[in-house]
């Protein structure tokens, strides 16, 4: 993990640009982490936009964490932003969309697909970014994982032991064997749900709910489209954060 | 309205029970309510088995609520405690019952004779005691209103302009007649779901969720039975209270 760029912002979060190997990420500590007070850590995940476009939503994400005592980072999604194009994947959201503009029905196989590769691909990257990131002095544990696809939160959350709470943004385009996998996470979930999301199926949205294995389990369903999470359900994440990771 | 006892809990909360003509209940008061600084006021609803019974639920709730800076106030179902039997409602109960038994279907006709009838009579209620608790030096408003049956939540929510805010638990045998009222209700709602709630139908408490007119509604769903609800999520019903009637 190679720091290429440092700044502090006017809330005292010290933002740093890294690379770790081709994959770019940005971290995020507040003030007060250090060797002898290391902050708990928030991976944040996000949909395959590009860090760049990303950025105001992620910072905003971050700055929140610092104030609540966590660091927080993100990496560069496969195939997005400054990252090499994936013509695999691109295939998938070509079918994707031909289909939806076609009125046809999504079928499994475009869904796995468009899902699959990434969710194999990108687990083991937010992995190794964790093993760097861990090893930080001004980092230690709990680790939570936040947001992006809900298919690579749930096989995260499966395989990843460090990994010890999670809020999930329910989405569509779930693939069959990310529901199989679901009912093996055993960590506390606090899953978000915007009810009128246009581009979300709710039924199938409650189903993953439904079968995530965890004992503690939370949906928070509120209304608008998917840009519309509340502030005050940001607010409850957070909340579940500050309860499990510290 | 008569207040009939009165005594201080240890955490300074006023405890005086009161009778409002035929019907007794309980109101309590913040140390810091006063004529110059009314308290806001949430009425405390309750399943129909008494106020004796319930009492240590309900003053639970009412203390958090007075932490909060909230008056609380709850009154006798009709049929309940030491109010008169209600025969007509024990029939529906025991038709209720004899069909659970039998493992039949429960009838709209039994749903609409068990619930009906007592959001008849309820509902006036609380409006009355709404009147004499309003008419208080150390209430004021706004009023929330929390539990309870949802089909008496719904009631209210739609006839009586002021309360501002709704906690609803959700909870089965809902008559249709309360689904159609639901599209009415237009104050931010917070609704409870216990996810495996033995007495309760999930998909006909999502449908109803999805009713209610109100642009801010919010549905959190938790693990566990009918008196399971987790101590986060009454924080969080109370943090909305806050946010809505402060």
């Amino acid at each position: 993990m190679h720091f290429t760029s440092e700044q502090r912002l006017d809330d005292g979060v010290l933002e740093r640009e890294f690379t770790l190997g081709e994959i770019p990420g940005i971290l995020w500590t507040p003030e007060s982490a250090s060797s002898s007070a290391p902050a708990p850590l928030i991976l944040l995940g996000h949909p395959p936009l590009g860090l760049g476009k990303m950025y105001p939503r992620l910072v905003a994400r971050a700055r929140h964490s610092a104030a609540d005592g966590f660091a927080a980072a993100t990496i560069e999604l496969p195939g997005s932003g400054d990252r090499p194009r994936w013509p695999a994947v691109e295939q998938a959201r070509a079918d994707l969309r031909r289909a939806l503009e076609a009125g046809e029905p999504v079928s499994d196989e475009i869904v796995d697909a468009l899902v699959l590769p990434l969710v194999e691909k990108v687990v083991p990257e937010w992995q190794a970014a964790l093993d760097a990131l861990l090893a930080l002095p001004e980092i230690g544990g709990p680790v939570g994982y936040s947001g992006g696809l809900i298919s690579i939160g749930t096989r995260l959350a499966v395989v990843e032991p460090r990994i010890s709470a999670a809020v999930l943004f329910a989405g569509s385009f779930v693939p069959r064997t990310i529901f199989d996998e679901a009912r093996q996470v055993t960590i506390p979930l606090h899953v978000l749900l915007q009810w009128d999301d246009e581009g979300n199926e709710r039924q199938q949205a409650l189903e993953l709910f439904d079968a995530f294995g965890s004992e503690e389990k939370t949906l928070h369903a509120n209304m608008g489209g998917h840009a519309g999470v509340p502030q005050f359900a940001g607010e409850a994440a957070a909340q579940f954060f500050t309860r499990h990771l510290k």
